[in-house]
């Protein structure tokens, strides 16, 4: 069964904001064994809304709209499905009692704009939606089906799960999509598809190899649609695993955090970050996957130098002999963390992330990282030299796929 | 001149990352004066391809390709687009010396591979990829044009800023867009909306009044093309700030980050931050911002309670009476914090992000911001209740808005 998703919203039409919705939504369908067969964004007016429900209509089965449902008058979803499917507003208690129930647990008064949000196209079966105003709309087209749903993040995932795609699964029949993934690590793009080329090709009919870079590392994913080639997925599962060699790092969808809070959980090792250059964002990272406090421990961001030296206790004259930017430095953060902190591992980067602040022998891009664990230390030098929120992302997902490699080496 | 932006790859339909090349290219392009009629995201399969194209010219004049164009078998992008132009690929051997010399800079070795990203559509021009293998390519059709680039975020930046976008300006008109930006906090989007109907009534024809909710502040954009309406412009954005009163924090499309950031510099003022639950998500976003460096010192990332209390010589007896979530303990953190690395301002935070960890008095979602400034310790408890994700997003974003509120207060 194809899906197609439509955006509704001038926000991301003028890159306002980025449409994470999309992404979550085709992730959580493609898993449920729907196919997504196209993701369109258009504006906040009828004429470009009634197009995109022509278009989706005419390659998939189902179509899923989130925006353009708010209270506000920038909003028009409703009235153009009350449009496209000719039917009128009607008033609807239910979700006024829905509206008013949630108004009173978060004790704000209702006011008229909130009040509309119970006028609902005739035709349209409504949902309730238990955490906002909007309600969601299911309609009928024949044998195809289109639902308007909010496009606040919580207010979507939340009806989706319980909700919509229950429905889904009872009305349509679903393939199975069987896919692998794998983590790649320490080689370029072009690089591994040389080195699989034959393997592709040996490939049986339907299987498909997709190469998806990511900052730091490369993900794979072999994938073919029907569960009756289980079988045949496990052998050559097994094949490119072996092709892989040390290149591989983990057969997994999961980022590099959460492989690696995994990994930490096992070995009952607890970890502590010591940050220059990332300002932080390791031990973001690391502490936004569930559970993290259990390994998790804590991090010294010592943005100044200033802070290297009183804060982490990193000797001044060797900041002074060999940079902030040194082997030398990083080793003494990742150990002094450790310490002072008393955990097990630690990671220490310290690094150039531009645009400013290169020079001819260290150029922008250029980061230490160094890891250490239970009394062994590594050390090593990347070239990361792209825009700076890509340096800071790089520079993240290589220290924590160096501290994954040392704890699987142990 | 309205364009269709074009993204391609089985990794967005499937929901494995996030498309946030398409939002950028839409920034960019509107603040050139360039409309964007719809953003479609469609697989790796050439009837799909096609069908997407002849969306696109249906309704936009320029269509703007990224992705599918790697050196790998999953990428179509190139032949599709042969076949679609009813042209051939023929060799070209300035992409071949563009792709030799960007390899011997990387010192990496040429594959077959890689030489093959050389054959480009014959009907094309090429524009050299400074930054990858795959060239840029541009084709007309009548009075329309279509762009293929590579959907590797630095590539496309870099192709769309230095050639593509100056390329589009030389030949076509663009009206301007002319739009302000606010940003409100302390209100919800319906509340805020019923206090600005009767402005948003008053508005003359063409303007538009748009809400863009953020976790944790409301963004508005105003906004109307053409800049005839620049004087009008002007009045209606003055009427507006006054109508917002105290919930007015900036007019900026600026992140808080970004405008903390400049409050900072221009007060001469260095900060720090606690972080607890937030786990160095403050720090980052602070840090992120070119010439952070100016002003942000370090981060005291206190996960686990233990580092509270040794790091940020937080009172035992106060966790245990008041709890780690509570006024007393998050003074004592920004007090501390900002004591132990000499700053003039701090931030500290501690809080419950779910999804366990919630109790009866104290529900996930429940999270205390303390903010310190020369002297002065201002101190709020919010509720910020969602998903773990979204709660961490919110208690940022709050915890700057409280620090910038603080500085301009003074």
């Amino acid at each position: 069964m194809r899906i197609e998703i439509i955006t509704i919203g001038d926000e991301i039409l003028i890159g306002q904001i980025v449409d994470t919705n999309a992404a979550w939504m085709a992730r959580e369908l493609t898993q449920h064994g729907f196919e997504i067969a196209a993701i369109t964004t258009v504006g906040d007016r009828q004429k470009e809304i009634l197009k995109a429900l022509d278009n989706g209509f005419s390659r998939a089965d189902i179509l899923l709209l989130t925006g353009g449902v708010g209270p506000t008058n920038d909003d028009i979803t409703k009235h153009t499905l009350s449009h496209y499917f000719h039917t009128a507003l009607e008033f609807n208690d239910e979700v006024l009692q829905n509206i008013e129930s949630l108004f009173l647990k978060r004790n704000i008064q209702l006011n008229q704009l909130t009040r509309n949000q119970a006028y609902v196209p005739a035709c349209s079966t409504v949902i309730q939606n238990m955490n906002g105003t909007a309600p969601i709309l299911w309609f009928r087209k024949e044998e195809k089906v289109l639902v308007s749903m909010p496009g606040v993040p919580y207010e979507m995932k939340s009806a989706m799960t319980s909700d919509i795609i229950p429905r889904l699964l009872e009305q349509f029949q679903v393939h199975d999509y069987v896919c692998r993934f794998y983590l790649v690590a320490g080689i370029t793009e072009s690089g591994l598809a040389t080195l699989l080329a034959e393997y592709e090709h040996q490939l049986p009919s339907g299987f498909s190899l997709a190469y998806l870079p990511s900052a730091g590392y490369i993900r794979l994913r072999l994938s073919v649609w029907g569960d009756e080639h289980s079988e045949e997925m496990k052998q050559q599962s097994l094949k490119l695993k072996q092709m892989l060699g040390n290149l591989y790092v983990a057969k997994s969808e999961k980022a590099p955090e959460a492989l690696l809070g995994e990994k930490l959980s096992k070995m009952r090792y607890t970890l502590s970050t010591a940050e220059s250059c990332t300002g932080g964002y390791i031990a973001h990272k690391i502490a936004v996957v569930p559970g993290a406090s259990d390994y998790f421990v804590g991090s010294i961001v010592s943005y100044h130098n200033r802070i290297k030296i009183e804060q982490l206790n990193v000797d001044d004259q060797t900041i002074g002999s060999c940079g902030v930017v040194s082997s030398e430095v990083v080793k003494q953060m990742a150990l002094h963390v450790a310490g002072k902190m008393k955990t097990d591992c630690s990671i220490a980067v310290s690094g150039i992330m531009g645009p400013d602040g290169g020079t001819k022998d260290k150029p922008v891009g250029t980061v230490w990282i160094s890891t250490f664990c239970a009394g062994e230390l590594v050390v090593q030098k990347y070239l990361v030299g792209r825009s700076r929120t890509e340096n800071i992302e790089r520079t993240a997902n290589l220290a924590m796929l160096q501290m994954l490699k040392m704890l699987v080496s142990k």
